[in-house]
């Protein structure tokens, strides 16, 4: 399964030809073969809700489970919509925590409540204690199952507990070692279980300087520790130090795809749009408020320019170099925007670093401004032989890129201050600055020149 | 350590102060409690290369590897460039093999083959090997430290060998179990060690469905694979199916938001930037580019109006209004271009979902262009009177707004199609085709209706 990717989309025609042929037994017979990840894809690419059903149907509970927490949130919400409250509890068990909890939920309240009194006690305790955390905090995305041992406990009594419940365990990178009250006191990695005699106690070799995070913090917050600390999985802590869930990076790698996918669509304009799911209505909503924002901030340089009606009836090629000076500050604000918000969601903005940045992007924005200037002011001297003309297109580009640079990294930078997330100063904010900029300083210089 | 970076952080001064002091002995005191990743990020913040070195001095050559690895670009260039070749041979013989072969390929020529003839026969070897492989591909960010058995290996042998090499797997999750050949047969995770009795033979319990990467194949495509398949390691195999390294999931971390920052740079025209150590020069070197070609756009556009003088002398508040239509139908389409790059970066952009996509924006742009037009024609006739100008804004911006989502779903697929990154397709060109259209539509209209 060197390339899987290219090796199952091959199959995937074979699968759909066997299910609309109602040829069950060799549907069955090809689906026993695929990763669940690759069934997921599957489902994904099917447009028809009846037939994806009839391809999960094919599938026993355990494989079932799997492939509902890999597939697209557009499938699973049909499929969940479509299956009985008897199948989907079935899946439920077996089942994660933390995926048990971001499937119920997504249901609508009375669904999720059946749900939840069909369930096992233990699922039941374990999954409704989970949905009382925000969506995107440690405790939103952690799972309950945890390998825990006391400092007393020998390798021997620690490697029979985990066999006694190995399906729990699937995914086991540590074992959290806690005292008497359930405070995390250590980490063992299975690996030292594997190094140390039977009989040696956890707190002859477990590690003390454990990272943990707690419970309350931010999912972005918890991606930049895997980040930094290069975990595999961290234990998550509550108030008193306790030990009540844990962590693992497959979920953290996806929170960091989605957290850049956020910074993308918004400083685009783009709402919270879940794009590949999302219909033209969905679309239009998550779209036409950064527009209408936008068509308020245009009509504002609309009116700036209705203020020079005259300068440009005397000289209506200003019209068409105005766009120039709005059109290039509009993207060096963009571009500066860009790099410093990029700069505070790695957290590599602060302190004597966001001095350099600052220092490096007004430098920066003079070089540009200087040689872009002094290169326009030249073209347009040549094309119109208007010597004014052309001094007041090199100022007013030259001013109008430290406008952008200016406003580029301040707007990021006091967004962040005032604890508002910076993406959202999007290209929009930035090119309405420095349209009106650009318009008001070239048309304002030009009319005190004439 | 719940809350790590804080508390580090408050040591931060106390320990340049200790350092300014002279005070050696304390400042080793105080810096050996820390974690190697937070000493990075100390040093990070020290502004002084000779300071850096003298922090740096403190470790021992366990903790300098550790650190080493952790610190920015910036830092481990000053500090490779500062110590002596002892001292860095020593920390590349502890570091893991991606890591050494990482740092020497970025040292000059001669430094690098000095530094190979240094080293111990055993990291020359994997060391070497490894620096052939291109910088972003599996091969590039694999190591070679991986631990095989045969199927006929019992769990007591294999638990053996990692006792013998315990330092080679401080980040061990599985074993690989291969044929005579070094070809790869199965996977064995740690934990699976631990449940099954001493004399199982691998065969019993492998996992035979093992997911590999070949070692050609693009760090993005590893990357895509990690979260597809929710890995931890994955084994790399050469061209004959053998084992030759592997890769671990830290690293993906670092690959999935590495090319995020890329994506979002290019979008908004920024080249290749290290953004927190590019100094103002380079500053300009990577985005003067994009504003020179952006100049040209401009001055297309500028060559557009000019060709309306005579209609904007007639009607100047055409002026005002045409940057109403060209600003929003930009941004339009950096909306719909940026959701497409986005979709196409996490493979979801493909066969019917693209299809799904297409229809959608080309949808959702006719809402908003009919909403916003209407809106604009109403406006425009209110403050102006001018029922002509009001039907020519209305139409302009309805037609734009369908420019603008051709041109920002085209652009992107006809460059992935053409095997470019789609990125590239930077917020420049989409503003500068919607431009062109938008001062031709409004201005064109508008001498039509004079």
């Amino acid at each position: 399964m060197t390339t899987p990717t290219e090796s199952e989309a091959a199959r995937a025609p074979d699968l759909q030809a066997l299910l609309e042929a109602g040829d069950e037994a060799a549907a069955r017979a090809a689906v026993a073969d695929l990763h669940p990840a690759d069934l997921a894809d599957l489902l994904d690419a099917i447009e028809e809700p009846e037939r994806q059903l009839q391809l999960f149907r094919l599938l026993d509970p355990e494989a079932a489970s799997e492939v509902l927490r890999e597939v697209g949130e557009r499938t699973r919400a049909t499929l969940v919509e479509l299956l009985s409250d008897a199948r989907l509890s079935a899946v439920l068990e077996r089942l994660d925590t933390d995926d048990a909890a971001d499937l119920l939920g997504h249901l609508e309240e009375d669904r999720k409540d059946r749900l939840l009194r069909r369930a096992s006690p233990e699922v039941r305790r374990n999954v409704a204690g989970l949905l009382t955390y925000p969506e995107d905090s440690a405790g939103g995305i952690m799972k309950t199952e945890v390998a825990t041992a006391t400092t007393s406990d020998t390798v021997r009594e620690v490697i029979d507990s985990i066999r006694r419940q190995p399906d729990d365990f699937h995914d086991l990178h540590d074992v959290y070692v806690t005292d008497g009250r359930g405070r995390l006191k250590g980490r063992v990695p299975l690996r030292s279980l594997l190094l140390w005699d039977d009989e040696t106690p956890m707190e002859r070799f477990m590690e003390t300087e454990t990272i943990s995070v707690d419970v309350d913090l931010d999912q972005e917050e918890v991606a930049r520790v895997f980040e930094k600390y290069d975990l595999v999985s961290v234990p998550v802590l509550d108030g008193l130090g306790r030990v009540v869930g844990r962590i693992t990076v497959d979920d953290i790698v996806d929170v960091i795809s989605e957290e850049a996918t956020e910074d993308i669509l918004k400083l685009a304009g783009v709402g919270d749009e879940d794009f590949t799911s999302a219909s033209p209505l969905d679309a239009v909503r998550s779209r036409l408020p950064w527009l209408l924002f936008n068509f308020v901030t245009a009509s504002i340089s609309a009116l700036i320019i209705a203020q020079f009606e005259d300068t440009i009836r005397q000289v209506a090629v200003a019209a068409a170099l105005m766009t120039v000076i709005s059109d290039m500050a509009g993207n060096a604000g963009t571009q500066t925007m860009t790099v410093l918000v990029r700069g505070i969601a790695l957290g590599e903005a602060k302190g004597p670093q966001a001095r350099r940045l600052l220092a490096r992007e007004a430098l920066a924005s003079l070089l540009n401004g200087a040689l872009l200037g002094l290169s326009a002011a030249v073209i347009v001297w040549i094309w119109r032989s208007d010597f004014r003309l052309a001094v007041v297109m090199g100022f007013a580009l030259l001013i109008n890129l430290q406008v952008s640079a200016a406003v580029g990294t301040l707007v990021p930078l006091v967004l962040r201050s005032a604890s508002l997330d910076p993406a959202v100063s999007s290209s929009v904010l930035v090119t309405a600055a420095t349209d009106w900029a650009g318009f008001f300083v070239f048309l304002g210089l030009l009319k005190l020149m004439l």
